[in-house]
């Protein structure tokens, strides 16, 4: 079974981010073919600008766009802001959107988001779905991972990732998700 | 009849964007009582970051509140990206969306969008009604404002706001907007 | 304090509707200006169909819409069928938004779900806060209403709402559409 | 190159569609290896009801689900009422949505909407990808068919598509999705 060469990307910036904590605990709840990189970080890159663009990509979103463009899938994990997608995280995917070799065509993805509040993100990701539809992405259905009342599912000390439920739904969806890279490539 | 302070808040940042231009037509279509402000820029504001928050809100943060908090009412007019929200403008509802007198709550809002494409940026607007609604504002039905083709909307010199059906749906939406703040202001 | 006259359409047809119990736990959680009066059936509509309309619209979708524009206000409360709102309940809508005195012009609106799922609904709430705003309704804000895991919320036999948090949330609910209905009436 | 056995499935009832005469443009613009075939028909369903089920699925109910058991791919052609999904045809996929051997999982869908509006049905599109997601479809992306201004597109008797970007984008979507179900199948 090919190894399967999986890129992160985290939607929060902050140090004691769940979502964060969420990746960290992606490798040791993957299948056995399946590794993690993290993407370059997004929040070097500029607010996009038409006319900045027609100078030139910034590299830091080139950097980016070759991450993308070099994993067999992609999983987005980050929080929910006023019930969307966290302006930061966004702005990194309008930049490579405007690429000639558009660096998410293409790509199987995976989605995943971790709240304090009871919905644990669901209503981002609705919209990261038609976001990445647009983008040309293979969009990974069931399950889902949404890890509500995170403050609960974490140890408060380390931020590993404690709670058997979710580890479980994670199992199952990175299990999913493997098997849906092979599937759907082209 | 009150004079109504309304704040515009343009989503592009190009000097030749549509939207800047839908937003510069305002003033000759609205009711005589209403007024119109640009908000302060959304570009020099760092993306959001909870660990910098603790330090304190960027003071342009708290300009774009403070103007916000100023305003009767609020219009954004912005492009879609990627079938939703374009990330810079999404990255100030983020910095504010966190203070303690939150400036959006209660504010009646109305939603105008442009795109060169066939739906005029309509999927982005139903991403900003649920953001909008989640910050507390009353916002505005209908009539909506697409603005799509705007390449054809919009003289390519002056870039002035010369097609006719597209000035009557936005001196509609005017109208109806300034009926609404009055009806639902607390 | 003007009596506010509230009514509830519930989009669930079986007998032990955990949203039906919902509405049945509304008038002890209420403001005491606030009575409740559930609306005619909508299983009786036929399916929406155009030609049907040209020769005049079913008498069970008059009745629909006569209750409807009795109304101070309306509480619609309804599970959510893979992700979105229920066809039969839809249907009733479909059918009165094709009347020439449109009934939901202008109500003011408040959302319920109740589901056994982890999100008690929430998906189908965003679809049908879009629908309504085509209709023409307010559409009460926050908070909002998700009773998830309801087999935990509800008494098994009487199916009477027992869980405090669920209690405390619908009465802020209620308090606060009441206020909202004074305030945003025409 | 094998056959392809697509379903279609119309949303709307009424005998002059523009809906169901797009559907009956598809042969003459598909791959020559695409047939198509008409689902049974949805308006003979009886409204979904939890207490109907537990004495037996409807026969109309176990008709629609076999069609779409049957099938290599399917296509929805549908109106938009009310911004989102029409309840009659909602309907359907809430009761084949109980089967144990549920018909739509795994099954390649693509998309069409027309309308006589300037968004040809676009708000709905979005809301039937979340309901069909759920239900374990491979979901075909971009292009996507709008047939806006619906009315300007057939001819006005024989109902005959004559529109020639309409025909080219039905045709692109077409090859584009026998393209994509050769891909995702398993």
């Amino acid at each position: 079974m090919a190894n399967l060469n999986v890129l992160t990307i985290c939607g929060s910036l902050r140090k004691k981010s769940y979502n964060a904590a969420l990746v960290r605990a992606l490798p040791e709840l993957a299948p056995a073919n399946m590794t993690f990189k993290a993407s370059p970080p997004w929040e070097t890159i500029p607010f996009y600008d038409a006319d900045v663009q027609e100078k030139g990509f910034p590299q830091q979103a080139e950097d980016f766009a070759a991450a993308v463009r070099a994993a067999d899938g992609i999983i987005v994990t980050t929080p929910e802001y006023n019930w969307t997608i966290p302006g930061g995280l966004k702005n990194a995917f309008d930049w490579v959107s405007r690429m000639k070799e558009q660096p998410f065509k293409g790509k199987p993805v995976a989605l995943q988001s971790a709240s304090m509040g009871p919905l644990g993100g669901a209503r981002m990701q609705y919209h990261l779905r038609m976001c990445m539809t647009y983008l040309g992405c293979d969009i990974f259905g069931l399950p889902e991972v949404f890890v509500m009342l995170a403050q609960n599912k974490f140890d408060k000390d380390s931020l590993k990732l404690t709670d058997e439920a979710t580890r479980k739904i994670v199992t199952l969806q990175l299990e999913g998700f493997g098997k849906y890279i092979e599937r759907v490539k082209a």
